[in-house]
This record gives structure tokens, sequence and C-alpha cells, in this order.
């Protein structure tokens, strides 16, 4: 034996020197190399395994002789016999340095994993979430050690893991000493660190835990509340699932849900109980759909606009439907999981990342925390479309934020062939410029509408409306074909030369696909539908146009198009419309459900938490409800794609018809859409 | 003005230096000196009084001119004008300091006043409670402003009062905007700071709280639960108000309701939910006898056995009823309120003071908080008589406990003409050691029974039975006038000379009064009655004399009766009856309810707390269920007083007659009492 041995870790590199027979998971603890162990040294839970290295090592200069570590023991025998072992590992716990040594820790054994996420910006996340396990092994009460079982747990903790000042909840104190009896004393202590409150309890496992621990990352939306199961050692994802809020009832958009509290004594409270009940439901149906038990997901971390946030709170909107639109709290909350409705782990937490303002909350606060602006050199613009859109613009000096209310006519809401995004759901559409004749693409059939084997597929599943992304592109081909002037007017079918311009009273519709003689609907965008999209489209780009103002800028470098609704527009046809400022389309991109991904990020991470509320308190709010340009804004941004600002990215790839349908004694004005 | 005045502040004596013109309030805070505030210097609370002194002042070396103080001014004119000020008495947040002064602090205006506890040890407590009232503006919302209501209360607080770090629960959370609103965002907010976990807002309170907060200090027995209601600015009672544990249906002693738990599913629920309604009961009954808001009710502490605390908390108390009685959790803890049936302000907590061991309960914590035997030069012995007795045995070197299951004899149950004490109960009773004729007293009657006018008051309230002190002092005077043995038998007529002792059964009971000519009761001392007696005392005896043989002594220097019942007891007659070891009787004193007295010491000082959770550590605690020499004291103490130990203190002062009346074939044997 050598004295001293020096130990390399790879791949952090982190090197000394450590008494001879010291073991490699002690040797990591001393020099601050990140090696899991759940069962705190005891060999039976395998998390540290490690790869010894062999032979010279000039880069480090070392060279690892024969009979560097100590021999494989019975414990890891064992282990391999019953469990298996990977060729060339060996257990932390058990192999003991005995001279120089260079020792691999391999991804899945590093307690703080790396994780790539790919997004708009990629980056790396570490693994660091709240809740972990710790295997300990109780002292049994005794006659001479009259203290309570929590005191002994305590001191268990505190001596096997040196985890102090352990508190607990009353329903895990009350269920503490059937487990540890059962358990035979020894038992996985489920602990909550946060870095802020003490350890808190979450629960109490009988024996060593095998499988990882699970969080919940929920995106409670106004329309639809979605949730991933989440795995707390590497961050994958089990299962995702949606489900309506069940607040819909009350009210379909929030202001409505606001209104519904104030006119009805006990309004508030029945939605509460509602989107409760709702997450609950979820929770279930996560827990169902992966094969994980309730009581192994730990945490749970919610994003949600402010009057979602209050309602799930318990606590009144009202405030936020009238200036100052003051929200009652506006920081980061940490609350009983179960108080929420989620009936998961004993003690389990919920997190709900901070409000950003009165209009503008925790998702938006999610959507920053996924996609990172104040890391972008270049001025980006990222739009959470859905029934309240979510507007961040930023870059790395200063980051902006705003809501503005566009309504459900994005989700197919409002819209006259309108339906939700399901199976023969018309989901994407081109119109030929020439012949102004449509094809199509539903949602559960592959080919196009002209493509072969179309028919029979679609008969299958029905022709039955259009989503969201659907009269998108809808409204942006007509434009493009000639069919809608800048106005947003439907020609006639003698000013387009198409018969599938229709007349609906004083005003025209153009079919997309009439199934009326095989008993499915006539599917058509109405001047109703146009208006709709219009009023959706125009509220959208004036809250982007306001926050453009106040950075002083009147270009954005890219645009990222987020909601689970976002990743299914075509960045072409949202510039055609106008919803988003001109940009070159090759630098709109999607970043799928970003709020939910926001949500993840701070279940898996608690410097991320730090991170987001340290950002939040940087994000300058602009309120779009009380900003005079907002209405300018508003009503410049009816036209299609705009009436004063250019598009000259969109131009120099597409050209948009100059025509001009007259609109007699049409002249409806855009109204303001009641928030 | 002078420059830099010198103020010296009495009572505290503290001085130094201020800018001239400095107010007075501010002035003491610089110097550390304890002057009430609850407005924060805006004149509007009064808790800042002083008496600015004149003249000279040798001892201070100060000589205090005219105008030494600035001028009375308008708002103190004004609240002289609407509530009155004492003469001489100035507002200490508006009076300024001009020249050298010396100012007096009142006691009233003393935040930590000092109050002087009147106990076995007389000592100084100063009242220091962990929930207090601040009055607070808080900055409106803004739409340039669009932080949380919350955060800008916590900001106030910050700002006006240097408390940083306010955390809320959901419920308080909820209630915040309007009542902010109502009040026109000048609120009192009711912030628990224990020294421990950041200050949590307990309350709101629309503009400035008038009068004081109040706290209950709870003592839950096995028999009856007895709370006070107590003001939190000097600590004074304004009710006491006690009611029958309602868990009694389940079982009278503390072991019958562990096998409640045992015997039924669900039965330890149904214990705790009974218990809980219980501790509401009594909080309403406090409140409305005090004529108190139940929203003014602040804080709570409670102290009970370890059965009761469990049952309380909604852990089964499953373990407590089988070696090694290892409760769930034993250190002090801090509970909702409303968790535990309290009905009282939002967010209210409860404490509960730590458990020494699993049968010596957090109210024996408290008697040793009320009665400091840790304190004392010389062994003092503390009996906590009950159904379940804490006995603790102390002095200055170390303090021991253990609990004794004495049974509810010693309260009037299991004696067959027993009853509780209330009017018509015999309390005190002599008998004429040469007549063996009784007297005796009943409650809710001033004369003796021998006295004139006692049978016209006694025929209005009725004579119906033995209470608690009664019986022990019949069976004392019974064995002093020679009509029970040592070993505890009552003679015949024949060997007593007395026909007041009839035949019943083989044995023979001692009629102390014949009623049933006039439809009463015949009152008579059983030989029944006596063996119960003897088994309870028993009890007591052997659990003090263990801790005595682990102490190392033989003799106690003092002895204190505490529990509501120990007040009623003759010192003599308990040394007599051999319920406690020799002593001189001037020597055995009564504490009241010390436990009672304990809780609300821990209710009004922050530092009792931290000082009984400290002293609880350093208990040595002596198990009774499993000593085996418990068994010998206890069998030794069934003679009255004592079949070995010798009791020349009480020798001194009463010869006991030495008798022995033929046992013949009765013989039994005490029993030990099943816990």
């Amino acid at each position: 034996m050598a004295d001293d041995p020096l130990v390399i870790f790879t791949p952090s590199g982190k090197r000394g020197r450590v008494p001879a027979g010291t073991p490699v998971l002690e040797a990591a603890r001393r020099l601050g190399v990140d090696l899991d162990s759940v069962c705190g040294g005891r060999g039976i839970c395998s998390k540290c395994q490690v790869v010894p290295g062999q032979g010279a090592f000039p880069k480090h200069g070392v060279t690892v002789g024969e009979g560097a570590l100590s021999e494989f023991n019975e414990v890891e025998a064992r282990y391999d016999r019953i469990r298996g072992l990977k060729p060339g590992r060996r257990l932390g716990c058990q192999a003991r340095v005995l001279a120089d040594m260079v020792i691999d820790v391999p991804p899945e054994s590093q307690l703080h994993r790396q994780v790539i996420r790919k997004s708009a910006i990629e980056r790396v996340m570490e693994m660091d979430p709240a809740v972990r396990p710790f295997y300990v092994e109780v002292t049994e009460p005794a006659l001479d050690d009259p203290t309570g079982d929590f005191q002994r747990l305590a001191a268990a903790l505190a001596g096997q893991w040196r985890i102090e000042g352990l508190q607990a909840d009353l329903p895990v104190l009350a269920r503490l000493q059937p487990i540890l009896r059962k358990a035979g004393w020894k038992v996985t202590a489920v602990l909550r660190d946060d870095g802020r409150a003490p350890p808190l309890l979450i629960d109490l496992l009988p024996g060593l835990l095998e499988g990882p621990l699970y969080g919940l990352a929920i995106d409670l939306g106004s329309t639809t509340i979605a949730g991933h199961l989440v795995a707390l050692d590497d961050g994958h994802v089990l299962a995702s699932s949606g489900l309506m809020n069940p607040q819909i009832r009350f009210g379909e958009d929030l202001m409505s849900r606001v209104s519904y509290g104030m006119m009805n004594p006990g309004g508030a409270a029945e939605m509460t109980a509602a989107v409760r009940a709702g997450l609950g439901d979820l929770a279930r149906a996560l827990a169902d759909e992966a094969g994980v038990a309730a009581g192994l997901i730990v945490e749970a971390v919610i994003v949600c606009n402010p009057v979602m946030h209050h309602l799930l709170l318990g606590i009144d909107p009202v405030e936020l439907g009238q200036a100052p639109f003051a929200p009652a709290s506006s920081d980061a909350l940490t609350v009983r999981a179960a108080d929420l409705g989620l009936e998961i782990a004993g003690s389990a937490r919920a997190y709900l990342l901070p409000i950003i303002a009165g209009h503008v909350g925790a998702d938006a606060a999610a959507v920053v925390l996924s996609e990172q602006p104040q890391q972008s050199d270049k001025p980006v613009l990222i739009v959470d479309v859905g029934t309240n859109a979510e507007i961040i613009l930023g870059d790395r000096s200063r980051v902006l934020a705003c809501s503005s209310p566009t309504g459900p006519a994005f989700e197919g809401a409002q819209i006259s062939s309108g339906q939700r995004a399901a199976p023969g759901a018309i989901e994407r559409l081109r119109i030929d410029p020439e012949t102004k004749e449509p094809r199509f693409r539903i949602i559960g059939v592959d080919a196009w509408s002209d493509e072969p084997g179309f028919d029979a597929a679609a008969a299958a599943v029905g022709i039955s409306g259009i989503c969201g992304s659907g009269i998108i592109e809808a409204v942006a081909e007509m434009r493009i074909a000639g069919l809608v002037d800048a106005g947003g007017l439907i020609g006639s079918a003698e000013q387009t030369g198409t018969a599938r311009c229709i007349p609906q009273g004083r005003t025209h519709s153009y079919v997309i696909h009439d199934g009326r003689d095989t008993g499915g609907p006539l599917i058509a965008v109405t001047q109703g539908d146009i208006r709709a999209i219009q009023l959706a489209k125009s509220a959208l780009y004036a809250g982007a146009r306001l926050l453009m103002d106040e950075f002083g800028i009147d270009r954005v470098d890219r645009v990222v198009l987020a909601g689970a609704f976002g990743a299914h527009i075509s960045p072409l046809h949202a510039l055609v419309l106008g919803m988003i400022p001109d940009c070159a389309p090759d630098h709109v991109t999607s970043a799928g459900n970003a709020a939910g991904t926001g949500a993840r990020i701070a279940l898996c991470s608690r410097a991320a938490r730090g991170e987001i509320e340290a950002e939040v308190r940087r994000i300058t709010r602009v309120e779009t409800a009380i900003a005079p340009r907002f209405q300018e804004h508003f009503v410049a941004a009816n036209a299609i794609p705009h009436a004063i600002d250019p598009f000259p990215s969109l131009a120099a790839v597409v050209t948009l018809p100059g025509i001009r349908f007259n609109a007699g004694a049409e002249g409806d004005r855009p109204r303001r859409r009641r928030r």
C-alpha cells in the first residue's frame, strides 16, 4: 500500500490524496466529487458505481498498476450475483483505494448529472431536485432512551447524512411509528431541502428505495391543464397528459371567470374546488399512465396565469379584474400539495413560480426560464399563444413582458367550422394561387387531400372542421391567393374568379370542403372567421409592438412561438397573417410548450428556481390594458399583414397581391376585446 | 438646544447621548431601552407613554432644566383631549429631547414588562410573547408597481419595523386583499416570531389595534381540560374555564383509551376528533366569558400527558401502551391551532411543550417550568396528583421525573360515597380521638357541621358525598382516631368503641353522615374505599421513593403538591396517609395547577420555551413500569403511613395509635394497578 495514494476522478478532473484504504465513495466525498448514494455506503443501493481506470494516463501523469483498488469483495459479488454489475464496474462504497488511481464516474452515478435541453438556446441543466431519498437505519427505542421516534430518525439522518434540523408535518408524524416498525427500522427518508426552509420529511418508505422518486410539472392554463410526470433522478418524462380546465363551465376566458366570482357569492370558492379537482384528476391520470404509485410523487411545480394562480390558491381574483390589477401575492410560493387537491406523497409540496405582474403570470416566468431571452445576444420575441397570450421581448440587456387578451380564436373557438385539434380537423392547408383550389391535411391522416389514398383514409376519420393551425394557414393562404384583401374582406366569386367564394348574407365565405353529400359538414372560412382571427392577431401583434416601443427597436432578430399550439403554427403563415412582427421566416422557431418545459426545469433544479425568481424581479412589466399606444397598435394591426408596418423579410419570400375588394356598407371597425 | 444631550432612562438606568431633537421613542430604541409602540411612532397608539423627570438627579449627575423636552404638541393635545393622558405623562414618539434629561418608563409602557410570579419559588418573568401587533401603513398598488399586496405589506414591515422575511399561510393570503382595501391600507399586522422560524403573518386587523392580543394556556388532562385566556401585554388572566375531557366516554384512564384505539379500527381517530372538539368548545367558552373576539386570540400553548399529546395530534398512541413506550415525537412542537380544533385567529399556532418520556408528559414539563426544581438548593419533591401522577424530584444538581398510575380514587372516583368537588361534597373532616365522632365541612357552606347555622345551610345544598380532599382527610383522621389500623383495616364497633363502625359483609364501614331519614344518602367510608385509597397512595409514594433511590437520598427537604386537586390536600393528612415521604408538615406546600401555570409562562415568554426545552433534555427519566424496586416500594407503601420507612417529622406532630385489628380471612394483598 502506498501512503496517501493520489486519486483522480473523471470526468470532473478533481484530484487529491486520501489515506490508503479509503473507499472510493468516501474519497469522492472528500474531494467534492459528485458520486450518488442513497444507502449511504452500505453496498445495497448500487448508485455509486464507478469505472476504475487501468494502465497509463499521461494526461494525468499517473500509471495505474494492478491492485490499485481493493479486490472485488463479498458485498460486490453478492450484488453482482443478484442484480448484475456491468463488466469493469465497482461499487464505490466497497472498492478501496490502495494506490494511485484514476476513477471514472459514469453519468448515471452522478447525483447532479447534466441534462442537455434543446430549445431556442441549447443549454445544459444540472439535476438538482429539492426532494431526494436518503436510506437510514434508525436506532430502536429503549427504556433508557425515551426520545421520540421522530427524534431518533432525525438523529440518524444527522449522523449518517449530516442533515440537521429535520422537520415534519403532522400527517407524516402520525404515520411514522408503524412504518418504522414494519420496516425493521430501515427506511428511506424522502427529504425536501429547497435550500431555504429546514429539511422537511416528505415521507418515509420502508427499506431501500430501488427506483427514482417522481415529480409533477403542471402548466395550468385557462382552457387546458397539461402535466408531465418526471423522474427526479435524470429528469426524463414518463407520462404527459392533459385535460380541459373544469373551470370552463364558469366562463371561457379569464375575465368571465373573474366576473363569475364577483357576481356569485361563493363563486370563487366553487372555481377553486373545480380546478383543484382537475389537478387531482390529472395527477391520478399521469400516475396511472406511467404505472407509478402516487406516494412516490414527491414534488409538484405549477405554472399558470395570475387568475388561475389565485383561484388555485383559494384567493378571490377580483383585484386582477380591475386596475391596478394587484395580485394578492406575486413571489414564488411553496404550499402543501394536498391543499391544492394533489393527492401525492405524504407532505409533498407544490412550488408555484413567481407572477410577473397582475396580467403576466408564472406561466410567462416559466417561458423565460425555458427560453432564456436574457442570454440572447440579439432581441428575441417570445410569444406564448393561448387564450391569453404571454409576450416576452429581451436580450442580455433587459427583458420586457406583457400579456395580451387574444381570445380563443387561435384555438379554433369562435370560428364557424372551428374545432379543437383532434382527428379529422384540418391542420394544414394550401391554396393554388392560379386555380384557387385548396388542398389540406387532416389530423390522423398522413396524406394531403390531393394525394392518393387520402379519400379512403379520410373517410375512416371524417373531415370535421378546422383547428387553430388550420385556420391560420387558411386565412394566410387566402391572402396569398388573392381571396382576401389587406383589409380582411373576402372577395365574391366574380372578384376572385372561383366558385368556392359563395355569398353568405352581405359577405362571402370560402368553401374548403363540402362533405354534405356524405353526411359531413360544409367547411368554409366565413367573413366572421376572418374578423375573429384579425381581432386575435391584432391583440398579439399590438402586445409585441408595445414591447418593441418600450425596448426602443422596430425589428426583432428572432421570434419564438411557444405554447402547445405554437408548435403547430407555420412561421411563414404567421408572418403573412401579421400575428408577429416582420422577421426572416427561418428565424421564427417553435419552442413547443415552453411554459411546461419551464415547469419541468424548475422541478429538476433548485438553482433554476432561484434563477427565475431573481430574473422575474428584473423583468420590466408592461401593462397593455392601460397603454394608449396599445389601442393604436391594435387598430393598425387589423390589416393583413399590417396597415403601416413594413414586412420586408416577408416580402423577400412572398408577394402579397395588392387587391382591394370594395368594403361597401360593411366597414366594421375592429373592437377591443374585453379581457 | 444642547449639542447631543444626555438621556438617562429609568428604571433601566440606560444612558447615552442623542442628537438634540431626537424623539424619546427613537432615543429609547437607540439606547436599547424597552419602550413599547404598536403604531411605530405615529402618535396614535399611546403605548410609548413616558414620565419626564424634573430638577436635580444627583444619582445620575444630571439636573433637568425647563424646556429639556419639546413642548406638548398638537398630537399629544389631541390624544389627551380624546383619550386622556395621565398628568405628567408625554408620548415618547412626540416629545423630543432638547437638553439633558431623565425619563422614566412606567411598567405599562414596557413591552417586556416584568411580572412577578408567586409560586414555591418566587420569580420574575419578562413578558416576551411570540405574537405581537405591528401597525403599518402599506403602499397602495399602482400600474407601475405590479407586485403583490403581500409583498408590499412585507416591504412596509421591513421598512417601518425592520421585520424581514415575512411569511404567510394560504388562508391569511386569501383574506389579505379585502382587509387592506377596507382598512385604507392602514392595518395592524399580527406577527408571530418565535425566534426560530421566519416571522409569520398570523392575521391582519384593520387600522390600529387598541387593546391587547390574547392567548390560550391549556392543560389538557385525561379527565378535565382546563384553560386560561391570557392577555399577551401583561400576562393577566381574563377568564379560566374547564370542561370534562370528552374522551372519557372511551375510557376513564389513559390505558383504557390506548386499548380502545387498539381494539376499534378508527378508534384513535374518533378520540382525536373528540378531544379537538373539546378544545374548540373550551376556546369558545373562554372567549365568551371574557368577551374577547376569537380573532384576537393569536396563540395557544398546550400541555398534556403523552397519550393525550398523541391523540390530540392525530397520532395513534398504541406505542405508548407497550414497552419501550416510545413517543412518535418528543420535542416541543408548533402546529396550526386550527388543525387541533381551535378556531382562533387566522393562522394562529399552538405550541406544545416537549414530552419528557413515554409516560412523563408535557404537563410534567410545564410543572418543572412553573416550579423550577432545578433552582432549588435542597431536594424538592413535586407531586402533580391526578389520574396519572407526575412526580419530579430535583435540586440544582439534577432533576428526575417519572409518572405513576394512581387511578382516579384521589378524585373521588372508585369511592363508594365519592363524588367530584361540587357543592354538597364533604371536603374537610375531623374525628374526635375520644368520642370517635366526626365533624366536617361541605363545599358551599362555610360552617363546620358542629357549628351553628350549618344544618340550615346544609339543608339548602344537600350533603351528597365525599370529594377527593375529603376522602384523604377521612382516612387519615380514621387512622389518627384509631378506627383504622396500619394495615388499613377498619375495626368493628366493639374494637373501636363506636357504633359508627357498622358491619358490611365481612368488613366494616365508618358512618360519617346518615341522611337517609331526610331522603339523603348514607355517607360512609367502606373497607373498599380504604383499599382504593391505599392503592392510589402506594403508587404515588412508590414513584416518589423510586426517584429518591435514583437520586440517592432518603429524605426530601420540601414537597410541593401540584395539580388543581393538590391545592386542596391538607399536608398533615397527606403525611398521615403516607401519600408522600416524611417531611416537616410546614415544608409541604401547594402550587395549585402548576401545569396550567407552566403553560401560561410558556405562552407569555419565548425565553421560557427555550428554557424548558433545554431543561427537559437534561431531566433524567425514570420508568416506573419496569423498575423492579417500584413493586417493592408499592407493596411496602400499602401500610398507613408505611410498613418500613420511618416518618419522624410526622411523629413529632402526631402520634398514631399502634393498634392492629385482626385481618382474619381477609388478607387481601394490594394489587398493582393496570396503567
